[in-house]
């Protein structure tokens, strides 16, 4: 997927509420929270925990799903390496408008290619992109399989399923690891939580 | 472009976060304001009026713009019937997703063909879908031609230009018509606001 502008005749226009503008109105900075890891590492779970924690907090909060946008979205694409990474180009875009919008953003896909997520990154302006690892054996994955796919996928019905016959690439210098095979997931939220405050995103004490 | 799900082996799984609970917290609802109409019409210029109006009122607003998703999420597509298609239908799913998280979602395309419009407002629930018909005549159009574009049309500097050598297809049952050939913008605007009051988007007087 070619990363050049096809289109001619367009120009960059910026609106009149600027992204400053929403963090003062919202309270707290927005971001992107991209959550990586296998398949039943716990992804959604903790992207939902961690959404539910913010929201009560009074943040402005919204999670782009693997599952989901594939209904919509991305509906077009299937699950070749070509495919993985247009859907990854394309939910990075998404996320970036609503990290723009002032939302924090959550991303919960596996996104195996380390170039897909770097792209994703590298789009974002600097500082507004967090990688959380979310960390988990793949023997942890493939019992807990809260969807059945590893069982298919170990039976041949699955074609390029990660871990088991596509790679995952794990993130070299994640701004976060969360090992869900470790630890709670009560105890990943606070570990997510508290890097926000610490990185400013979140207002420190309350 | 096939509206068929490609995907197998997904699941649609809902954020614990729900969308009546994000309306709660703005204290607003959520909607799309797709602005439809020549280029030159007035469409951003429109759209960014209204945002900065909502905005000072504390409404959570945003404005997907034609020229500028295009460096981003559409950066692949050109100008074919084909890709002005495509175009549509991912905004409509990125207008939808930020509507549900609870965003007054303004978009601000030319968007000429009807059956894309419709496709739009179909993935969207009941009721959210406002299309605005930013009315203008031609000539008014190609006379204010603020980015030049109607000379370079004319003169065949641009193929398949809307209203000059490709189509427009002007709404049929918009909800709202603003004629910025008759009106200003500031009544365009408050026309608008109006129209969000009486659907109960913005609640009731201030």
């Amino acid at each position: 997927m070619s990363r050049e502008i096809k289109s001619q005749n367009i120009t960059y226009t910026e609106g009149a509420v600027k992204h400053e503008h929403r963090a003062e109105q919202n309270g707290h900075g927005a971001a992107i929270l991209w959550f990586t890891g296998l398949s039943g590492a716990g992804k959604s779970t903790l992207a939902q925990a961690v959404e539910q924690k913010l929201f009560l907090m009074g943040c402005h909060t919204y999670i782009l799903d693997g599952d989901n946008i594939r209904f919509g979205l991305n509906r077009d694409l299937g699950f070749s390496p070509e495919d993985r990474t247009e859907n990854i180009r394309r939910i990075g875009e998404v996320a970036k408008l609503m990290m723009d919008a002032g939302t924090i953003c959550l991303t919960a896909f596996i996104s195996p290619y380390i170039a897909d997520r770097q792209a994703a990154r590298e789009i974002t302006p600097e500082g507004k992109f967090i990688e959380v690892y979310t960390k988990c054996s793949l023997e942890e994955c493939e019992r807990r399989d809260p969807k059945g796919l590893y069982k298919k996928a170990r039976a041949g019905e699955i074609p390029q399923f990660t871990g088991i016959s596509a790679p995952y690439e794990a993130p070299e210098n994640p701004e976060l690891v969360v090992e869900t095979d470790k630890h709670s997931i009560g105890e990943c939220v606070d570990q997510v939580v508290a890097y926000l405050r610490e990185r400013g995103v979140l207002p420190n004490g309350d």
